[in-house]
């Protein structure tokens, strides 16, 4: 489908100011895009060998649906879409009244009654809550499509942009964890980037918060645990003694935020420390179970982090976050166990366990670590010249025999200086050039010219077709 | 990224109506997804064979980038996205003018700066405008991204969808169209969809036009000329009159529109009726240079078709349209040559061709025809049964051995009744299982199950790995 009418163009010219797009979007080239995609795919691959399927979601959902999922913080950042037809005169009262609505931070469906998808988790829970009597449980999906959200854009942080989700849903196995764990390795391993896998468990930190007051204590507690690494373990203690925590808990917490050593030495000292607590017997013995879980000799590397806390209003069980040690960069991705997803949806009672991609960042460590293999970087595999009407016909024909062995092949689009055609095959970051002048058409011949070595050679047309490229 | 708190859950059961997603958006599920991506990559990978290069661009553009692009109708549909931190107090007065600006149909920058995209043309067009300094012209570019209207939905119609475009920019060479073609024909082959490519120019339109009064006629003309299959020559003349053309000009178009035969006959009728008309001899000179590109003796199924008028507001030289004959449905695909997109853009004098695929009819015809392939409906090969704990790990090692060969696998959630998990490898369209009981834990050894042929052979653990799927 193509837009507009030659008359409105003229107009267009003289008003229009430079073109630009929308603060925290961006325009994704034909290199990017090729990396972004190379990135895609793998992951892609991985969820698939795992028995994951692929869902899609529609960018726009009923406002309703988003609206208070995501806290207060997170309604604000909703992009919500204007109805239609509100300059017809039979809606304009509604609309009026509708809009003095918004203006006092309400929403109200006759003004908007749409908005774009903020995550991939909710319109995942509202789907499967629509379909949960044709679904198959447990249910593995992934899902890799855009969301939006009204931040404030900076370094690393936009409007749109891509989220990359694998959840099983239906099933309390903790063989989900393990598998999700495997996913982890084998994805950064085929992207070549080495991590860290990070677990911890929600339920250990809520024993953590009984065995401090009660979990009331929790959010005092884990914004504390929280802000560790930067401001150290002093003045996390003072910042909870200002939260009014007695001195025999923060000692607790203290001795909790100074375990160290392996995995295994860890979770004994994690042992003695909560004692009897029922809470964290079963977030340890979930742990060990997951870090137990050898097959054939080999396992992910897991590494347990006491202190790790995120998404903590939200989980329940196991949590992950990936960290890709040699560079600057955060959490490249992470997850965890929640126990009533869909309930949002009044389908309560589905426990489910899901792992998202930071692709954005995955992509910088990427950059950063110059991973990116050189094949990425070429489309095209051959320049045809062109050398004449007749000359280009040949080559036309030659083309397409490459064409059907799926080998990629321009010819150039007109006849041209020859330096003008090598400048377009560099520019393109075309590996191969075939000439064919005159000389070449009497001996039915082509010339064959390796632009990276500058080696080049003549031989038959029709030895070209299997041509080992 | 994850949602909402607990706390909030509850209160949301109580509140919440049965989800639903916004009239004429879809969710796509697993088989449906497979079977679209099916024919994407097939689209993709033609592109990339012919040199084009994959683009993406934002879902939102700013608001003034689209709007007069598409005509008042095209205005009236176009997604506009209502700004955020409107309930911010200082913010409201403005707001409040604004939106009345809106009310009265016109767009105000403090009410809704960003909008939808409506089409892969306009955002194109823009990239190079505010690119054209990097890019290598000719800039041959594809995307498959979805856009957006506010269409009343119908059958067919939907507000969010798919479009595919090839456009190769910065070239009059008719090497393009020719290209194009032979696209057009590589993609229905490889979906297995026999299709008519039809052909016509849009010279040679203005040409008729110009014999009957002008090209002040071109509306009346056209508009007559679409409705020919519906209604009949009779009919359409009885227009023409009622449009005030005269007797001998209505002579002239039904002599056009009578023109019959072969792609050549109907070219030779047309230069007789056309004369010396330049813009004619141009237009057919056009016409024959692609009917007559044969190469290595193939040639796309191209078919003349004189009363194609397709896009006739935009298109400036070669127009085409694809019909899929032995179905009901019209075009699944379109495109043409344009003199000026960029210009929008206050980039003038780039000249373009551009195809675009039309995905959801693709889909629906190979529906209609049953041409998806078996393999399209299969994710996970092989099931491997859960029949208890150290079962269960034996099974896990062998599974991982076949990920590494990239066969996907599922080893089942939990130890249950072998009827339960054949019905969960049935319902997920699995081919085979692989059963690992305590016998064969015994003797090392594991039996597969082909759940088609029902077929089932135990052999030794080791072989499985190197098992041909």
């Amino acid at each position: 489908m193509r837009p507009g009418t030659c008359q409105r163009t003229k107009k267009i010219y003289m008003t229009l100011s430079r073109p630009s797009i929308p603060q925290g979007t961006r325009d994704f080239g034909p290199a990017v895009v090729r990396k972004r995609n190379y990135i895609f795919n793998i992951i892609r691959t991985v969820f698939e060998l795992y028995g994951f399927q692929p869902l899609e979601t529609p960018a726009m959902e009923n406002l309703e649906t988003l609206v208070g999922k995501y806290g207060e913080e997170g309604d604000r950042l909703i992009f919500k879409i204007l109805n239609n037809g509100l300059s017809d005169p039979k809606n304009q009262d509604k609309a009026r009244s509708a809009f003095e609505n918004v203006l006092q931070g309400k929403n109200d469906k006759n003004l908007t009654e749409r908005a774009l998808r903020y995550d991939l988790t909710i319109p995942f829970a509202r789907y499967v809550a629509m379909n949960h009597g044709q679904l198959t449980f447990p249910f593995k999906r992934y899902q890799l499509q855009p969301v939006w959200r009204a931040d404030r854009p900076q370094k690393g942080r936009y409007r749109e942009f891509f989220q990359c989700d694998a959840d099983v849903i239906g099933s309390f196995s903790l063989l989900s964890e393990v598998e999700l764990a495997h996913i982890y390795s084998t994805v950064f391993d085929k992207l070549g980037i080495p991590v860290e896998i990070r677990i911890n468990s929600r339920k250990i930190l809520t024993a953590l918060a009984e065995l401090c007051g009660g979990t009331g204590q929790m959010m005092a507690i884990t914004v504390a645990i929280d802000k560790l690494e930067k401001i150290g373990l002093e003045k996390v203690k003072e910042e909870l003694v200002q939260r009014g925590l007695e001195e025999s808990r923060i000692a607790v917490i203290q001795k909790y935020l100074s375990i160290t050593g392996s995995n295994a030495e860890k979770l004994t000292e994690l042992k003695k420390l909560m004692g009897e607590n029922e809470t964290a017997k079963k977030g340890i013995k979930e742990m060990e179970y997951i870090l137990d879980y050898k097959t054939a000799g080999f396992q992910p590397p897991l590494l347990v982090d006491l202190t790790l806390a995120r998404g903590l209003d939200y989980y329940t069980g196991i949590i992950f976050e990936v960290k890709a040690p040699h560079t600057q960069m955060g959490s490249i991705s992470g997850g965890g166990r929640y126990d009533d997803l869909t309930g949002l949806f009044g389908f309560p009672g589905i426990p489910g366990v899901g792992i998202s991609f930071g692709v954005d960042r995955i992509y910088d460590v990427m950059e950063e670590m110059k991973l990116f293999p050189e094949e990425v970087y070429t489309g095209t595999q051959v320049l045809f010249f062109h050398a004449g009407e007749l000359e280009s016909k040949t080559a036309f024909g030659l083309m397409q025999q490459l064409r059907s062995r799926g080998i990629g092949c321009e010819l150039y689009h007109e006849e041209a200086r020859f330096d003008k055609q090598f400048k377009y095959a560099e520019k393109k970051n075309i590996p191969y050039a075939v000439i064919i002048g005159s000389m070449e058409m009497q001996d039915h011949t082509c010339t064959l010219k390796n632009l990276k070595s500058g080696e080049q050679k003549t031989f038959a047309q029709s030895e070209l077709s299997a041509y080992p490229f």
